[in-house]
């Protein structure tokens, strides 16, 4: 673990000096930079490069193999969109798995539901976590819930021995399908999920931007209509530092009682911690795609 | 004008050699950047720098002072949805003045309504219409409707001349409040608007990013919403190439026979040229905010 923060990474070397700039082969001809104030850590783990920096607008921000993963500013988009989403589409959630998802966000907002018994978080990389518990305590904060296990280790194996059904929901809180989480955007993952889960059970994806990745959603949308005998749905949100503004989740559920994701049947009681982002208006309204997504998706939907 | 292509103007020059970067005390500590094919054309008006380049990814992009108007990959988003939501939302408009939109992607869209009579719009910088006309033909196909009115000049001025009552609608396809559309911003400039219109008229302006400006959002909302007395909303949409991932549109009626911005009456007959973004149920969607702007925008509404 390297933390001489005099030494700059490769991805700010290669732009405006102390700017860091986001470039990769998955958004060519395209780059989003952020004013680096401090370089606050740099390490390399078994899985990847892991970077951490005070930002000039942006609050802290969390880089894994040279891609911003949260910014203190935007986080709260991301993290409530992709568990709320999910959670707030079936009554009374009790068991729920998170996949990746090390900086805790998204055990942060799945803290939030009184009727949740158990929370598994399986993390591959135990930098991750240990990076935001230091330098992001507002997001890692969801650690601190008891009703968290953490599991370092590989997402497809653990929900493998997950007993059949075991779940309410499976959130897949994962990184770009380059790098460590490619396995969780292919279709034998899917069925792990499904297995896991209970009947009338939903999984909640991160599933890339309308605007750069229509064929990686295209698959998406194929494997999981073939899996999921439930429902199937493409859902979508603005993220600032997100290449092209936005990021999309996929919503699946199996078969068993019904989930219509679009209509949800909880509320958040947020009396104690205000939500930043979500409420019920926006979750129905994140189901609605502009034309040219639509047309793709309804196509593979059918 | 300057035509040399090979001198590279200094949104060029500050960064990565070959690429565009936008940089500006509009949006301090982060950047988009482009990477540049060809610089196609460089001027200087009398209002402002003009730049067009062929971008490896996202085709030909109009640059004016720095700031990216529009490219050809995702303009659909910003021109279908500053024209579908006032538009869809009256019976049958007949009188439509645009205030800037020189590129004519607006009046492409305002095109595409049978009722429609007369259309004006009024440009200040005629260098912008030139420059659509010649490297932007898709959107400067708007130019071509016979219905078009193009007047050279100040869009304040050019309202304040307008007989009460004329429009039933006006579109406001600014630029940021920096520069030539600073006025476009004020109060006085919505009063005149107001006057313009019919009762139960309708206005859309380019409202900017709540994730970047709520400052500047929550000063329109509450100048709107002591000069239009009908319905006063914002919407907003994803355009990737603008700061942020969003552009806002403040949607206003004058006291008359009630719109419900919300719930379009109009849907658009795009069997000739298909929408590429818009549809009825992004329009619906395009009001419901995150919770940290509804806050803001529902407390200068009330």
């Amino acid at each position: 673990m390297e933390t001489d923060g005099s030494k700059e990474p490769d991805s700010v070397s290669t732009v405006i000096p102390g700017w860091f700039s986001e470039i990769s082969p998955m958004w060519p001809g395209e780059a989003h930079s952020l004013k680096i104030e401090k370089i606050l850590f740099q390490g390399k783990s078994d899985y990847q490069n892991v970077m951490v920096f005070q930002s000039a607008t942006y609050g802290k921000v969390l880089v894994l193999d040279g891609v911003i993963q949260l910014t203190e500013r935007d986080e709260c988009a991301y993290q409530e969109m992709i568990t709320h989403l999910p959670l707030c589409s079936i009554p009374n959630p009790k068991k729920v798995l998170v996949i990746g998802g090390g900086d805790g966000g998204v055990l942060r907002e799945v803290a939030r539901y009184a009727s949740i018994e158990k929370i598994d978080i399986c993390e591959i990389d135990k930098m991750v976590v240990d990076v935001s518990k230091q330098f992001f305590p507002d997001v890692a904060i969801g650690y601190e819930d008891p009703r968290v296990t953490l599991h370092v280790g590989d997402g497809v194996a653990f929900l493998k021995a997950a007993p059949a059904g075991t779940y309410d929901a499976v959130i897949v809180d994962s990184s770009d399908p380059i790098g460590p989480a490619k396995e969780l955007f292919e279709k034998p993952f899917f069925q792990t999920v499904a297995n896991a889960l209970r009947p009338g059970g939903v999984v909640c994806t991160q599933a890339e931007s309308i605007w750069l990745h229509m064929d990686i959603i295209e698959d998406i949308v194929e494997n999981c209509r073939e899996i999921f005998k439930g429902s199937v749905n493409y859902a979508w949100t603005t993220v600032p530092t997100y290449p092209s503004g936005v990021i999309g989740f996929m919503l699946c559920s199996t078969e068993g009682p019904a989930v219509d994701f679009k209509h949800p049947v909880n509320s958040i009681d947020a009396s104690e911690r205000p939500l930043r982002f979500y409420n019920s208006e926006i979750h129905t309204a994140a189901f609605c795609l502009p034309s040219f997504a639509k047309k793709v998706i309804d196509a593979k939907a059918k």
